[in-house]
């Protein structure tokens, strides 16, 4: 099948291997894939992943063990747990030790024709949602898994640090949860379109209850530690150059709340975009062929753009 | 006044000039003090302190705008806000953004002779609370100041790391508390006679619900990570080399949530220990008299020793 596969530097494969059925797990055709600030961070060596990445995608079930599900367009969880753990028992697979990740960890994603994922990571779309929409579902599930790991008072401050993506579908998420959040970054005109006005981060001033630092660099943790208020919480949402020369002693004297967060349940993004709460279509800056995939890519990493999409089949 | 004195080195001096009484502002003849890890950080150059360190003490009022405090025996908050602003508004001074702190920043400490502090800051004491319980007010409100910001399930295990001085007292509160918590650090022999098992923390390998980092390592805040489980709680009590090469990853790989915790009200602290929950003399390795400071922080620095007390009079 046609792949975009990292391995020394990222290529299109045409002779990649179709992934092999396995018991409990299905094979979905894609049809749509996202490209995602990890997916850039693979390609540079993160996790010195090796394989097909990709993990925001919408496709049709093609073989499946549960026959209920054959033909059904679905997205997909993408963290596969071992079911046997104590994570996995307590409904966090997410979380469990012996997990493979799409694209990620020790499973090939979304960038291909086919992909294998555990049937109960599957879950089939409503009409409503159009493909455009539910390649959204994984991103905005990690905006909304904020709401599940802690409670912010409506009348608190918020802001969404870092005017990406992320920063973007987090900005989105906030609103739609009633939350009048301020957004800063380096590009207010290219979220303009978007209704979204950008402060830029360098003049910020105020003090906030809560910074999300979706910046994706280590500079926006101590960036945030400035700006936050004293016993105020900072949302960690990038893993990416996270490591630095970091000064936690803020943290202390100022009593900060940080807190780390990162993949979500996919439901209450599928209901935001259903109920027509959040619709990011305006974020796809472009959407490109699977055979384009490599040269995607190098636009998904340019700050003009926004969220660029890979038409597979 | 005697007053031990840092400026290029630590020193007694005999011709310290007294503090001069401010509107507003009582005088303390401070009768014990008691040596505190910052103290030590502060002698090899932390916060650029000059003057005169301490900050556990209990003392006697000399001079006082609220004649009623006069020759009362007090302990005293040792965060002195501006009075003014939102923070101390809030009944948050120890986050005044002006404030100054008892031997630690802008204002001289405990070892010496007569301390200044507002008498807002200042506590009297029950007589069942001796002088030798009562320096371990404010090191004990330290570890009271956790319950104050989160709330821990009774079931969740809970691991302190680090058996110093800190660590042992944030035992001994978290116990008080009903918590069944273990230690772990590097000298099991030093907290023995103090009936605390302290684990190896080299072979520590459970997960815990929340670990509260009572290292003042840096090293201290990565092992953390590691020993805390998925979505667990990590308290950071230490800012002490809390600069370094850190990554930040696994925050939010795993979800965790990072608390910083310093300063905390007296009065949960002074009821425990008026009502015997926690008798904290155990810890005294040593009373030194205020003319043997310099050699009474060598003391203190020695691992050998838990709480080195100086006699002032």
């Amino acid at each position: 099948m046609r792949a975009i596969v990292i391995d020394n530097g990222v290529s299109l494969r045409r002779d990649y291997p179709e992934p092999e059925p396995k018991p409990g797990e299905s094979i979905v055709r894609v049809r749509l894939a996202g490209i995602c600030g990890t997916d850039l961070e693979l390609a540079k060596g993160y996790m010195n992943f090796r394989g097909v990445p990709g993990h925001e995608f919408v496709g049709e079930v093609v073989e499946a063990t549960n026959s209920s599900m054959r033909r059904r367009r679905v997205v997909g969880e993408i963290n596969a747990g071992c079911g046997a753990c104590r994570n996995c028992a307590e409904g966090l697979a997410r979380h469990c030790p012996n997990r493979t990740v799409l694209g990620i960890l020790g499973r090939d994603g979304a960038f291909a024709e086919y992909l294998r994922l555990p049937d109960r990571n599957l879950i089939a779309l409503p009409d409503s949602i159009s493909d455009e929409m539910a390649v959204f579902v994984e991103p905005l599930a990690a905006a909304y898994e904020i709401f599940e790991q802690i409670r912010i008072p409506h009348n608190h401050r918020v802001l969404v640090l870092g005017d990406g993506r992320l920063g973007i579908l987090v900005t989105m998420a906030m609103r739609a949860e009633g939350y009048d959040v301020d957004v800063a970054g380096h590009h207010p005109e290219r979220a303009q379109p978007l209704g979204i006005d950008v402060q830029r981060e360098q003049e910020l001033n105020d003090r906030y209850d809560v910074v999300v630092d979706c910046t994706g660099s280590s500079g926006g943790f101590s960036r945030a530690l400035e700006i936050v208020r004293p016993r105020g919480t900072v949302i960690l949402k990038s893993t990416a150059a996270a490591s630095a020369d970091l000064n936690l002693a803020p943290v202390v004297i100022n009593e900060i709340t940080v807190l780390g967060s990162r993949c979500g349940a996919f439901a209450p993004a599928i209901d935001a975009l259903a109920s027509g709460k959040i619709d990011p279509r305006p974020l796809i800056s472009a959407t490109l062929s699977l055979d384009d995939g490599p040269h995607a890519l190098d636009e998904a990493a340019k700050s003009s753009n926004f969220k660029i999409l890979l038409k597979v089949s």
